[in-house]
């Protein structure tokens, strides 16, 4: 696919980068992270539609608590390992909103993390998933409730139809789980212009499903659905809870699909120039760093605020390659910048910690406590 | 640019995965790893041009020391943090192949290692950047010695002209440096049918600039040249020393692009079947075990060892979307299945540790001591 629109470094900004800073490091803006996560909240309050917002973005227990304390209900994880870690933190209302396959080892962390936090829920997408999901809890004091998976368009997991939703529910019902309802991720509306049609697929696909289920005799308490581009419109019908993640921080994906304001973006690298030449220059945040998720209608691998007309065209491990159109303005050598990450949810997950900038300047120092959990 | 040649997933093999594996796992074969070590020093052995190998594929202590067991003269790293890293295990003999700007923190801690071990040498291609590392080290008791980078044809860093080397040269003497030589590397090489023609050009661009600094004075005794699409062909003329890195595990594209035999790739991710249908299904290695790193001419996220038809055609965070032809053999939802990766080096650097597996089947932990040091 080509580009659709073309997105100019100059549409996003970070707006406080502290001098003397280490590079490459990632840096957040408190004071507009705090804005995020209470614009949803309100959002989604006044359409009493809950807030579920999904960890696997910031992986930070500390933020967790910010949204809860804003009004979220609960978090949403993708993996055991996220789980442990905030039910370790006291964090126990937690959706893992995938369909983990509890044999072997995961089995065993299964059982002791439904223990420790019995309102823990589960995805599943399949009767055989159920099953093994079942055994691994199987004895415990409360049963383990599952929330089954619908495919809305993704074409990733989750079944394809609601009366495929019902037969998981069976074989889950039957396995001894308690099936707490549905729900679905819009994947598709991570293309230009595609947010609104997603967030419809969505409403449509779970609601589908749950007058199915209810249909066959199942109480559906949880219908779930939402990403930062469908959070506002996958509000609706009979959703009850949203799950979106990246809305936190924002990112350059999230703004080119306008889920973000320009100025919305609450995390940026700091990054230094190392090298310079007439048409190019390199900065030392690489691949290992800005990670290299590129959608095909996005040119780019992050957008460096303030060089709107610079391109960062190549990355290998530590050096990212940008390149300088002749008569831009450019960075000079030594300086440092501040790039916007194309998607920031592998870049969170590859530092042990972040620097967090409040209004007034100072710097505080937070752990990715979640880091590297994805299993 | 589009696909010069396939490669099917079937042209490569991962020999051993132990049952009971927790996933995604990232698992090392050990004896094809001491095979991968060994035969390439013996190979340069046998040309008489010394081994650095790049530790920023591995980033191990342990295996850093079994090169050296080897016979590798050293190591090379890309950032301070990793040189950290292995002069706190005792591994002193290092050259950190970038152009590190030496201001602020960074000054401090290049003092320190330096301090630590006075035989590092550091990568250089300005007068502005020798001019930091001179500041940064300044009263110290052994003058810190450093390499002048050439651009090969990467266009990334590295000056572009022996003349150009021999004004950094000058430069950095002037500062108070030492000048140990000149370095390069032909990242041009990481095309199909591209490796010969970038080793060549890595020869003479040191050459030229070798020849040029001597012409002026310098006694040059580093000519360092070399990664592993280019670690056989580049050890000639006056190269001292080849840097490949990945050649101690292979990977998907260096396979692909013939520098490691189909049966040479000692790591792999194994990753387990959650989610079926009748098209495609999904396995628990996303774009945060996986990484996203694939070239134009590569087609999909890792080859799925044994199943040769089978495409990671999508990759979310936890998620890897496997397109199934029909009549393809495939896994069945649960199994636990190899998946070599595209680009070994950022897999790795997102895992804390991994697991080596004996010939005998036996499983060790080993630590990724410098994961994470990407500055």
């Amino acid at each position: 696919m080509s580009a659709v629109r073309p997105v100019s470094s100059g549409e996003l900004t970070f707006r406080r980068l502290p001098a003397g800073l280490d590079t490459p490091r990632v840096v957040v803006d408190r004071a507009r992270m705090a804005t995020n996560i209470e614009a949803l909240q309100l959002r989604l309050d006044a359409r009493g539609v809950a807030l579920r917002p999904h960890a696997k973005t910031h992986k930070s227990v500390r933020i967790g608590r910010m949204q809860l304390a804003a009004g979220a209900r609960g978090l949403t994880v993708g993996t055991l390992g996220e789980a442990e870690v905030f039910v370790a933190a006291g964090i126990t209302d937690l959706f893992m909103a995938y369909p983990v396959w509890a044999e072997g080892p995961k089995a065993a962390r299964l059982r002791a993390l439904h223990e420790a936090a019995p309102g823990l829920r589960v995805g599943v997408d399949s009767a055989g998933g159920a099953e093994r999901l079942a055994a691994a809890v199987a004895g415990g004091t409360v049963p383990l409730e599952v929330v089954v998976e619908l495919d809305a368009g993704t074409v990733r997991t989750g079944v394809g139809t609601a009366e495929a939703a019902v037969d998981v529910a069976r074989a889950a019902r039957q396995a001894g789980l308690g099936v707490a309802g549905v729900f679905t991720f819009g994947g598709h509306a991570y293309q230009p212009g595609a947010a609104e049609a997603a967030a419809a697929d969505e409403v449509r696909a779970v609601a589908e499903a749950a007058e199915a289920l209810e249909a066959d005799g199942f109480e559906v308490r949880v219908v779930s659905a939402g990403s930062t581009p469908t959070m506002l419109a996958a509000a609706a019908g009979r959703v009850t809870e949203i799950r979106a993640g990246t809305y936190v921080f924002g990112d350059r994906i999230e703004r080119a699909l306008g889920a973000i304001d320009a100025d919305g973006c609450a995390v940026a690298i700091a990054a230094t120039v190392v090298s310079e030449f007439t048409d190019r220059l390199a900065i030392d945040a690489g691949g290992k760093t800005l990670t290299k998720d590129r959608p095909d209608w996005l040119d780019g691998f992050g957008a460096i605020c303030g060089y709107p007309d610079l391109r960062i065209e190549r990355l290998s491990d530590y050096h990212g390659v940008v390149s300088v159109p002749p008569g831009a303005a450019r960075p000079r050598l030594g300086e440092v910048v501040a790039v916007i990450p194309n998607h920031v949810c592998p870049v969170i997950d590859v530092v042990d910690r972040f620097a967090v900038i409040a209004a007034d300047g100072s710097v505080e120092e937070w752990p990715v406590d979640a880091r590297g959990r994805s299993g």
